[in-house]
């Protein structure tokens, strides 16, 4: 986002990405421009100690498992958080977990992901005992039943979607009732928090998994895309100034 | 309830109700017992300024949405929330809302609860505008989709659902991330809880609205109960010491 009212009930409460007059950048010069000149409002600092390139998805995946880690309490040390799906938004949710001193668990269909969760990332388990959780970030909100993550959670736990999905699951009321728990949304956030979720990921060192390319592989990549051949996200180096990983 | 263990983790945060061990009266004297023994610890002091019959309910639906209001924080004065169903529950959420300095909308299908809702419990209004509601306490957890409910709600507006159902409603996931509102379950409290509600109803006169029966129209009652043939709840006169409306 590149701007906003500044005046509207949310602009005022730090929450731009809200306001109902925001400019998104693919409205002006679009994301892939060399130059754009905008507010410094909307300018987030990123620390030395961050590489740009690794730094740049923070932006979207970064923001988007912190701040509903903070909004929903989903942050306390020694707190057991589950992280359901462990692509892009999965590898980051674990990496700011681990840097507060979660326990972390990985629910995965995939048994080959295990290798790489807790050799690389240093989750505790993947086998999890029923009612043991205090909240789940769900990056995969696909069609299927909810009630199997809603009985991993104690009273009061927290399954929060951040994985876009068009799918609705059913919600499992009577379990949400039984043991006052909730199911909540979140996305992106404003600039304020953004600029506090870049700080803290340098301070921790979080960067997210990367593959830098050069701006003529875009429509190699964007066939990759299509063809899901990707394991990382595809950091665009526009000008050609940065380490390539080609 | 008429005991638990005291000592797991859910009775050491006064949530003696989730204590895998808790004792419901059924399983003791029962419900209808003239006289029962329990631990004071499991005994509610109804102030001498509620009558007992017009308080007894209140230990279940009045703690039922008196605790979601507190620990969703949907409890300041001038916020604006909705109130979906006015049977027994909803009027009771009418009544601790506007205790509490709130906005009240009610949210029914039958015009016909509009003049009760406005004449008698001095709702605020029963058409609404998107997106300006701060929480909605959900009575009626049925099938229909909660989409427009959702709409309903402010951005961080929360969705409570305090009656049973076990109809399963789809979830709108890309509105409850765009809003990063929630849908959370709730049911009764606490005996710490439920006796700050009862003072709560006592400090702002909030009594059930009743019917009272003596112990031989039980029967009765009962088929009543099976044909929807209530306006209110039953209250049984056991001992025959209270009023009745016979």
């Amino acid at each position: 986002m590149v701007g906003s009212s500044g005046s509207c009930e949310n602009c005022k409460q730090d929450l731009e990405v809200y306001c109902p007059e925001i400019i998104w950048i693919l409205k002006t010069f679009g994301g892939y421009s060399e130059n754009i000149v905008i507010d410094e409002h909307f300018a987030v600092l990123i620390p030395n100690s961050l590489p740009l390139h690794g730094a740049a998805p923070l932006l979207c995946a970064g923001i988007t498992v912190y701040s509903p880690m903070m909004y929903y309490g989903l942050c306390k040390p020694r707190q057991h958080l589950g992280v359901v799906g462990l692509g892009g938004l999965g590898r980051v949710a674990v990496k700011f977990a681990k840097a507060l001193g979660m326990k972390v668990t990985v629910i995965s269909t995939s048994p080959s992901k295990k290798n790489e969760a807790v050799e690389r990332l240093g989750v505790d388990s993947f086998l999890v005992a029923m009612g043991t959780m205090d909240g789940i970030i769900n990056i995969v909100s696909g069609p299927y039943t909810l009630l199997p993550l809603i009985n991993l959670l104690k009273t009061n736990g927290k399954l929060i979607a951040v994985g876009a999905s068009t799918e609705a699951p059913e919600i499992p009321y009577i379990p949400l009732m039984m043991g006052r728990k909730l199911i909540g949304g979140s996305t992106t956030r404003g600039m304020k928090e953004t600029q506090e979720m870049v700080d803290f990921a340098a301070k921790h060192n979080i960067i997210v998994d990367i593959e830098v390319i050069p701006m003529n592989y875009m429509n190699t990549a964007m066939e990759r895309l299509a063809k899901g051949d990707t394991k990382y996200r595809f950091v665009i180096d526009v000008a050609n100034t940065l380490y390539s990983s080609f």
